[in-house]
């Protein structure tokens, strides 16, 4: 592959293997528990607003700077709307960060097993990553994080795949203590028992980010949310690009907000069936992290999960199989519906050895 | 402003203005002649279709590499799907390509004046921009351009703001001087009499650009393609961001498509009107040059248009004036529909001295 790379490819690009997302199967038989999607639809009033808005203006730009969002956003966090920024989805977000802030012999700093396409933006843009190895217990090992003197530093939380999450006092702890910027990436925090926003009120180093993603149910429509200090805001506002958001997805956000409830119910479901499923998981002998999140990570020590993902799948369910030293002992189980969770579980007890 | 600026923003980004896009005004009682958008809408089989995808299913993520989308427009086109990449509006394509073929001492070039976010995009990638400038008859100025041996050029064709068409031949004649990459941005391509997409089977070097933003009305729905040889397309999908396109920005894309003929009414209307307005402004006095987009550049030399601009928008008619000294003298302004290119050439008499 690589010799038939063109010359005027970036050699970064050509040694990149790039992003791997989770499978998106076009049969619909499947049990999705590979890609965290909510399994539960996202408000009717969503739904009907999309439509309504699903007229001649598509022939118009979105507004470019999602004021009416913003607005509605500030008023649902605290915040006014000069302190957010909005994403088509997060990733969008987290591309607009390491382009704004790293470059060249700039350190980007994570713990490790995490959300992987940080390793391809950072690899994109030049910059230098490194990685901090969580503990077995996936506690955030904060002092060794610092001594990397990160440029930027990312903290998933609650973390991929471990569900895991960092109190809010350590990453305050984390903010006051480096010079560099620290995302905090809470695309799962709504499954979680605290957030980190109302750091971003003290400190100026503090982005938060959020997706409409889980929580909300609208994988489909790409919608982020960055919140930051102005300042912060407004140079990460030049990197992105000006209509970045659709006129759809802009409408989608602002009835999702004002559906806020909707939300807050599926997540309470999720949360009980996560309980389940963790209770459940452990009886058959997997180690399961505390999650916090819309999926668990579900672990035999020693044991590759990849024939046990595989099973699943001849079996019609889908789940998350990550082949790397770390984690390939290990499944990643999105948070389906009762049912789904039940065929689950009642196919993966057959499958271990 | 700079000194509010954060520490860990890269220096090339505070010293960045920032891409500023059309006014895109709330108020709807104006006549947006400005940001080239579409005055006809999208095809109903696009509303209809969208409309029917506004389901449970906005849950679930999009297909990450949009494979009914590139396997109709490969079918359109003439190409097979591997030849062809799906963005979040050419803006996103644009990106893209940037950051996956230029970084620090390569040359980015382009004939000036033309889109200008392609300044924000090298600025950000902190590469290297040469500006070539157009002569007064916007003919392509080949030699000069190659002078500069451009890791990427950029050739907008039709160009933003002229909408003057350089001839295949003469891009053909680009392509096989150079050994860059030469991008071929043909948003505006379906309002003019050719196309460089043949050079794609041709050319290892040749990346042409098309938009659903002008000729398919649907500027809101974010849907742009890039067609490449594979080699070329497998590099570019490693830099795009997983889910850049809304599943309902796919599924407005494939409708348009199976609708083409129209867009091809549409553009045919606009190409009339397009016609009518050049005749008008030229008998006030204007130079016009022959325009092959959706847009004339209306030059008065000498005279700085705007107060003839802001005379307009008191009118409730917006056009687009360039605050720079090159095109301070000119107005560039979309094709409407006739009735509003009646109203625009009423009110620009009176305002000319």
């Amino acid at each position: 592959m690589k010799t038939s790379s063109p010359a005027f490819v970036r050699p970064a690009i050509k040694d990149l293997a790039g992003y791997v997302p989770g499978e998106q199967p076009r049969d619909r038989r499947y049990i999705k528990l590979n890609t965290n999607e909510n399994p539960y639809p996202p408000s009717p009033r969503v739904i009907e607003a999309v439509r309504l808005a699903a007229t001649d203006d598509l022939r118009l730009y979105p507004d470019p700077v999602a004021t009416a969002l913003r607005r509605k956003a500030g008023s649902v966090y605290g915040f006014d709307p000069d302190w957010i920024l909005a994403g088509n989805g997060s990733d969008d977000l987290l591309s607009i960060l390491v382009r704004a802030c790293a470059e060249d012999d700039d350190r980007v700093v994570y713990p490790v097993p995490t959300y992987s396409l940080y390793d391809t933006l950072v690899a994109i843009q030049g910059a230098q990553a490194r990685h901090v190895p969580f503990p077995a217990d996936f506690r955030l090992p904060v002092d060794d994080l610092l001594a990397h003197d990160g440029r930027v530093t990312f903290v998933c939380n609650p973390n991929s795949p471990s569900g895991t999450l960092t109190p809010v006092a350590v990453i305050e702890e984390m903010a006051r203590r480096t010079s560099g910027l620290l995302v905090v990436d809470e695309a799962y925090v709504d499954f979680a028992s605290e957030s980190a926003l109302p750091l971003v009120h003290r400190f100026g180093n503090v982005v938060v980010l959020r997706t409409f993603s889980k929580s909300f149910s609208l994988a489909g429509m790409r919608i982020g949310l960055a919140f930051a200090q102005p300042p912060v805001i407004r140079e990460l506002a030049k990197v992105k690009d000006s209509y970045n958001l659709t006129r759809l997805s802009l409408v989608a956000a602002e009835a999702a907000l004002d559906d806020y409830a909707w939300m807050e119910t599926n997540v309470e479901r999720i949360r009980a069936t996560r309980a389940h499923l963790t209770a459940r998981l452990r009886e058959l002998g997997f180690e399961v992290p505390p999650s916090e999140a819309n999926f668990v990570l579900a672990r035999r020590r020693g044991h590759d999960m990849g024939a046990v993902q595989q099973g699943l799948k001849a079996r019609g369910v889908l789940v998350r199989y990550f082949a790397t030293p770390e984690l390939r002992d290990a499944l990643r189980i999105s948070v389906g519906t009762d049912a789904e969770i039940e065929t689950l579980l009642e196919n993966v007890g057959p499958l271990l050895k």
